[in-house]
């Protein structure tokens, strides 16, 4: 019978984290989070898909620099993005010298990276491993959508692509007081029928709540039994679906449920439905979410990256849009 | 210190393979070993990518056929594909109900797929999962190049996309006659500075020389300890070139040294520089690799899956081509 639940017998930690992140993320309440925030979101770059990479160049070169951790004694780096090929991420590590595997899991990859780097970690391949992604609001638009030159009127559903990007170093715990990631259920696609891509948080909410029952159902645990239950970026709309689609199944939602599109920039203008994109629950994890570790407001958590697994092409040819959520447990070592 | 070389305690095998093509392949020297050709390569369906989506899917199917394994007894399945988004695996697979991992890897994807198998394996997350790829020459030549109603004419060290799908499922070690994932080194992102897209066996080749000279000069063997190394499709143009890059290296290149863009079409005509495409490798790793292993004529090889990890954004943004190459050290258990 399949494992539904993979629990990480070493442990990994995460050692150190970075952050980058363009304006209207500084504007938000993360603000004092950010490591490295810029009013220049083509961070001196002459395309917006260069700007990404750059942003991603900054948030691994950060990493070694604030974990002082010398690069070659990095195995391997677990990267990904949403821009086709993920070039973000390939021009970004493009100097890094590091064993490199892509990913695409849209914006569950940093949810994906980090269980790989932790499977990685497990497995005795690895002593320590990246997982780092990234998106731009503006490389996301002209891909997806229009040209920003456009001006293209959003629609109340769609979410707004966060600018930024994040990364982790996942390595062997080091025994001490630390966060680590416990243990991980891999998301299955789901594909409700959803074909409105103005409207990605009700796509993906069903493969969130599929992951999460699976993940219940599995451990014998139940929402009370965690200080958070925090999903990717499902925005205001998905997340409300979430909810409904938990208590269907009697699963009890409290106020411990909350998701990171909510999160990033609260209710600023033109957000419409809240953040999305790979840097949104990368960005939320790596600040709000570590910081509540930090304070010792929460020691046991899951972190749900979720995924709307279109491309443009998918949209014009009528198809409908499938998802993926993958969950993490993220537990403090006390 | 990294590790170069992963050694898969837990012996991973290759229990059960499937490989479906189009017709160009058919004509060529492996037709008499593909499960399923088609003359129709639209394989019934309205558009290309829905082709190559189709391929994936028959390709899963079968690979549960063949080896008569439930559904529900395989814990992930690793996939990715050329196409932007990777939608030709995350529709192929819309269906498959088996937790997802999304992969980009280029042409390098099912080496890739293999490798994080054997990882999931040797973690003790999965007793078994599958690896899975496709492409397809339609799909392929219009997103990267032109489209093919417009007859474009090819440059002679272009590559020809294969148009297939192929998988295999790895579990634990039956301690049985088999073949298995013994060793992996996981490839570095190079960039040599070649620009031209229609020459990506240039592209390619340091990759592969870079992690070829890796593993040799970690595991202390040399090529003459091989019965084969053979790379994923750098084609006739990149095969030489990886050639010239090793014999500087004083690593010595013998007639054991085959590419699997070589071998796919031959010399058929319109093929110019040999066979390309996440298809390529795979097709030919699953048909003639095996074949060799399963007739006793080979027992330890090399598998070098290269990709190119441009985009058509990259190409015209006037950026060179990153490449990349996964190594495994497959090695039949006597």
């Amino acid at each position: 019978m399949r494992k539904n639940i993979k629990k990480f017998k070493n442990k990994p930690i995460i050692k150190a984290v970075s952050t980058v992140a363009g304006e209207k993320e500084k504007k938000g309440p993360l603000k004092d989070f950010f490591d490295i925030t810029r009013e220049d979101t083509k961070f001196s770059m002459p395309t917006w898909e260069q700007a990404e990479s750059e942003m991603q160049r900054i948030a691994f070169e950060l990493l070694l620099k604030k974990s002082k951790i010398n690069k070659t004694d990095i195995d391997l780096v677990f990267a990904g993005d949403l821009i086709n090929q993920c070039t973000s991420s390939t021009f970004g590590l493009i100097d890094s010298n590091i064993p490199f595997l892509g990913l695409y899991g849209a914006c569950s990859t940093y949810a994906e990276g980090l269980i790989l780097s932790a499977l990685a970690i497990d497995s005795e391949f690895s002593d320590r491993a990246i997982a780092i992604t990234s998106s731009h609001f503006c490389s996301a638009e002209r891909q997806y959508r229009f040209p920003i030159e456009y001006g293209n009127q959003r629609t109340p559903t769609s979410q707004y692509t966060v600018t930024g990007a994040a990364g982790a170093i996942v390595e062997k715990n080091d025994m001490k007081n630390n966060v680590y990631i416990n243990e991980a259920t891999v998301g299955i696609i789901t594909d409700m029928g959803i074909k409105d891509s103005n409207n990605m948080g009700a796509a993906m909410a069903p493969a969130a709540a599929d992951t999460i029952r699976r993940y219940f159902k599995t451990s014998g645990l139940s929402p009370s039994d965690f200080d958070l239950i925090v999903t990717g970026d499902l925005g205001f709309e998905g997340h409300d679906i979430l909810l409904s689609l938990l208590k269907r199944e009697n699963i009890d939602c409290g106020d411990n449920f909350i998701d990171c599109g909510k999160i990033i920039y609260e209710k600023q203008a033109d957000i419409h439905a809240g953040g999305s994109g790979c840097a949104c629950s990368a960005l939320v994890f790596n600040t709000y979410i570590l910081n509540l570790f930090n304070v010792n407001s929460i020691k046991d958590i899951l972190f749900i990256g979720t995924g709307a697994l279109l491309s443009p092409s998918s949209y014009l040819q009528k198809k409908p849009i499938p998802s993926i959520a993958h969950l993490l447990r993220i537990t403090k070592n006390i």
